[in-house]
């Protein structure tokens, strides 16, 4: 058992995907894939957080955000990658993990 | 008026911060202060997203943070800035603006 | 014609990847690969710049480097992309392109 | 005695600070600042690496970094931190470390 978790944000950096210092059309491409893919997912207001169960998986979810916007002159994404054996809904857990030490709610 | 969004995650990846593979005592400290601080955020799986007024504002939080973990041999820390003039919210409005493009409620 | 550039670090968190607070044995093991691989590729003292022809290539090689820890308990990464169409050997002219605006040699 | 390595780049998203798809200009500006600064650094085909001996001198080569480009309607930055006490001069050694575990030079 495998939960890979991923934090990721891509966007357009050139002008054919913008609207003036806006990505939201782009972005929601991005987005709009994912919510369809069925991969479990939590937007943010600094990017998305996945949780696959393989590696392959989660590079595909990838390959899958940049389909989007291939089209697209110039893109680029920063990811941070969590991977860890023997767990999984690590979306729920990570979160209760901090509750439960500080013993009380914590914004999220 | 700016909006200094930042999306950030610190660890220790020394033993001494460390129960096995879990860091949740040490990410609770970090977390706490930022709790107590006023700061406005939101936690995540993946980690911590801060509004502040301004860079020096935000860069006093990452500060923070790493003070609660400071007596640790080894931290790390990834982090992702987003500075928008002219805006203020965005904890709310940058996933309003993709649930509005798409038309529809997104998982957040 | 696409210039993938990728910059990345890869690193056991668990103690079963460590010596102490260093993690330069199971760093050595990714880069090895990758050095092995015949992409192209810059190792920096925060990890490994390396340029595809493809995101498909990109997301193979960073597969490459998780298959040298995946039996590990748990590995983090963190990423980033600038993807650009129309454009190639930017492991060389991105840097070059800067001194040209600085009219002279910067550290590199 | 502590080693603050900093991997960051920084760069326009919004048009005022464009050229088309190219950065090159905005970039060239907190490059130049930190070559001047006199923080020791090296510049990447991703971003630029430096070396600090505090958090505190750290941050303040971040808000350095940022104040170049402050005019702009909006700033994209992603950072990478390695702090780690009883060491220094990381810039030369962490790469010195790898080529001495797998007996080779490695490209850098």
């Amino acid at each position: 058992m495998l939960s890979v978790l991923v934090e990721f944000s891509m966007f357009p950096t050139s002008a054919d995907g913008r609207d003036g210092a806006s990505v939201s059309k782009s972005v929601s491409k991005i987005i709009d894939a994912i919510d369809k893919s069925g991969v479990p997912y939590q937007l943010t207001p600094m990017g998305t957080v996945i949780e696959a169960k393989s590696m392959k998986e989660a590079l595909s979810v990838i390959e899958l955000a940049y389909e989007q916007v291939s089209d697209l002159e110039r893109v680029y994404s920063s990811l941070k990658f969590d991977i860890r054996k023997n767990t999984e809904n690590r979306l729920k857990t990570k979160i209760a993990s901090v509750e439960k030490v500080l013993n009380r709610e914590i914004n999220h």
